[in-house]
């Protein structure tokens, strides 16, 4: 098949007076001569020109949707908007589009809810174009940046047997029939009979098999599908979502934070250098959503200024304790405007101080450490006074906790006596203390929820919008 | 904390009198002075030179897996086998490992099955170092290959409520009670109940979800995992494994065959340039356990001459029925030596075939395509012969299928005809059948196991041993 070119290429080159053969989507036709054509490479259409005198039964199959194979000349354009233009020679209709069905008409713009129950042709539309080359990017960013460290990207089993890190509610996996379920001599489920021998379950995370390879290969991350069976149906949480878990040998505290910090901003300078027309175009997208708003509750950035200004400030670090004293000494603390109020060391964070410390206090993103142990998980390190834990938690404005982590707890009787108190199966992660048997040391690592990532960085208000098919409670479409 | 220099870099460089801190595990420990360092960088052994009046107690902790911290002055070598050594000016132990109980003692060989039942340890060989390491630079390949061509990564779900591609069996996930099912007034399982509101699974493929995707940015690929609830127990099956699944409109099955030739060169190609010392240990490691075989059953060429020969020439094509006719009038047939012979025209191809194709008749990659419609899936392009579809594999010799893929049928007609005849549920598909529906034009993709290229490049002999944590019928440790 003749190959074509794109139309990122053409618009980007600005040469003229070459034949080329383009292939895509119509958005519109208008004046009876003018198609502005898509292929997705990027939201800038392509003009098309065509003769008038094309056959009138043929122009009325230029539909908004219709698929076409166009061969001409680049030109220079006479119209304003665009550098170059395409005098077409020949338009071939590839595949139609019925303006009376098409859901994607420009003229009445569709809202967000009703793009993603059409969430199979959304990409077809300029919002949901950029946010998902701008997914793209991110993702290979990702990559980019941990080889270029030499990380190894490890794959960490998506079916699990081990329930024990307690990080959330879990789906089962099985193969059983459920209608006729095998029994034991006890009357119970008999998991021996299952696919596996045993339960399983979906993986709320790689991070206890990622130190073991960072127990041989130093520096690993994961970058793959995690699960919660969380009945939250909120703007910020997804059952299946995609996770990045980097676990580092030698690593402290410190280490961890810097290179959680230098991570993202690697990632977000990637897009602003590769995908500035997409964020530019989000940008806007925001300012037209942000008008229904009252002025209060508008963004003080525009999203390209909000990337620039984590890109080039440093995060604000402090500690769990530090963070309490100026969340009690705080305005709606006293006015009693918090929905939880802060009255004692202990208390877990909610979203409202989060967002409180990042939002109004700092005004920049934060980092908040060595929380107290009750909060936090078993593996945590444990800190000398006995009652904080080497815990980081990052959180971003308008997002709140972007990424979780900490050192690791390498010391094999204090992580075991931890697993005792918080009653977690010791004898079943037996593989998992090894790695403190055996040439234990001081490592760290941390979860980067990549939705919330790019929600933060396409400006979009609902990760059900960032993610290509959502998966949440009562919802599993396509 | 002080950062550390890693081993590959010191050896690389080759550098000297500069001081470093090196982190990592004691391989071995001899004549009271050298110390093999491995950090996990690289499969190269750092040297480190302790002073012979180093207290005998200390001593007597540099034991296999031991993880130490070592400050000292890089130095040209003195021995053979390496031009640069590290003189230690102080050896800090950060974690034991007990002689006793360590399971990787170099005295006594660990077979690879062994190492499969202590997979969280087996990263601390050379064969899963160099294993791992090159599965590393394969997937960062992947990622470059698609990104330099403008191709979007979408990520699919790996939860689906269809179930209806029929590419095999597929594992249930459930938040419903298994003890306490939920029925309804038939006294079925009311899958209504269920978390997501009916019945959900695993996922065997993107790729109806991944065309939803090309229809929109013209060029995309997934990479994650997929899932078979087969109870297959052999050396090239996994019930998880990761593939990769680009879909390209506007390509044809000659592009399709290029774009998957010129993939798997590229991704072969950058292992070659960035992984050479894991693939001559691999090639080493190969014919070591190749010498236990009989001379005929031993590869003809070693594993680095087997890749160059792959990157270096163009793969075999030709179609379906022309390979009938050579497997027809070949000698397993003639001699009855196949196990399932080649009579008619029709007959799925089994392993004992394609084998003979590529490892005997061709001696190359061969690509099979135009395969008839009655043993392809539903989604395949109809030839205009009304019997076979353009269907393509790709098979490697020792592998098999590496690849599957097609031009895909963008007749809404045809392909809903074709489904009805293998009475799959139109309506429930109908996301998919608006690709067709709305701006449909001829395109194409294919399906690459990412396990079977693993298992390739390395030269490894089990699927088990490729993947870090694999998940097989009645196995699903760690």
């Amino acid at each position: 098949m003749s190959q074509r070119t794109k139309v990122k290429q053409i618009l980007a080159d600005e040469k003229v007076q070459y034949d080329v053969t383009v292939k895509g989507w119509i958005r519109s036709f208008r004046n009876n001569q003018f198609i502005a054509l898509n292929d997705g490479s990027t939201n800038n259409n392509l003009q098309i020109v065509i003769d008038p005198a094309t056959d009138p039964a043929l122009q009325k199959r230029f539909t908004a949707g219709a698929a076409i194979s166009v061969r001409g000349e680049v030109i220079a354009s006479q119209g304003k908007g665009q550098r170059v233009e395409v005098k077409a020679r020949e338009v071939e209709i590839l595949g139609d589009s019925d303006p009376e069905k098409y859901p994607l008409q420009l003229k009445n713009k569709p809202s967000l809810e009703y793009l993603r129950e059409i969430a199979h042709l959304r990409f077809r539309t300029n919002t949901f174009g950029a946010v998902f080359r701008v997914r793209h990017s991110l993702a290979f960013a990702v990559h980019q940046f941990f080889n270029e460290r030499g990380f190894v990207y490890l794959h960490t089993p998506v079916i699990t047997a081990s329930d024990a890190e307690g990080a959330g509610e879990m789906f089962r996996v099985t193969t059983l029939p459920l209608n006729n379920l095998p029994r034991d001599v006890d009357g119970e489920i008999d998991f021996k009979e299952d696919f596996f021998g045993r339960a399983t379950n979906l993986t709320v995370s790689g991070q206890l098999e990622g130190e073991l390879g960072a127990m041989a290969f130093g520096d690993i991350y994961t970058f793959g599908p995690t699960f919660r069976a969380e009945n939250s149906n909120t703007a910020r949480h997804l059952a299946e979502f995609w996770m990045i878990e980097p676990e580092m040998a030698f690593y402290d505290l410190e280490d961890n934070m810097n290179l959680a910090e230098a991570f993202i901003k690697y990632v977000i300078n990637y897009v602003l250098q590769h995908n500035r027309e997409d964020l530019e175009f989000l940008a806007q997208r925001l300012v037209e959503e942000e008008k229904q708003k009252p002025q209060q509750e508008r963004s003080e950035m525009s999203l390209l200024e909000k990337l620039e200004f984590v890109v080039n400030n440093e995060f604000m670090r402090l500690t769990y304790t530090e963070a309490i004293d100026i969340l009690k000494n705080s305005k709606p603390n006293k006015s009693k405007k918090f929905q939880y109020l802060i009255e004692d060391w202990g208390a877990d964070l909610q979203s409202e101080h989060e967002r409180y410390l990042v939002e109004k206090h700092f005004k920049k993103p934060v980092i908040l450490t060595d929380y107290p142990a009750a909060i936090k998980a078993f593996y945590m390190k444990q800190n000398e006074d006995g009652k904080t834990v080497r815990a980081m938690d990052i959180l971003f404005p308008g997002i709140g906790e972007i990424v979780g982590g900490s050192q690791r707890e390498e010391n094999y009787d204090k992580l075991v006596t931890r697993m005792e108190q918080m009653h977690l199966p010791v004898e079943e992660l037996s593989w998992y203390l090894d790695t403190r048997r055996f040439g234990a040391c001081p490592h760290a690592g941390f979860g980067l929820g990549f939705e919330r990532l790019v929600l933060f960085v396409t400006g979009m208000g609902n990760i059900r919008d960032v993610i290509p098919f959502p998966r949440t409670p009562k919802s599993a479409e396509f």
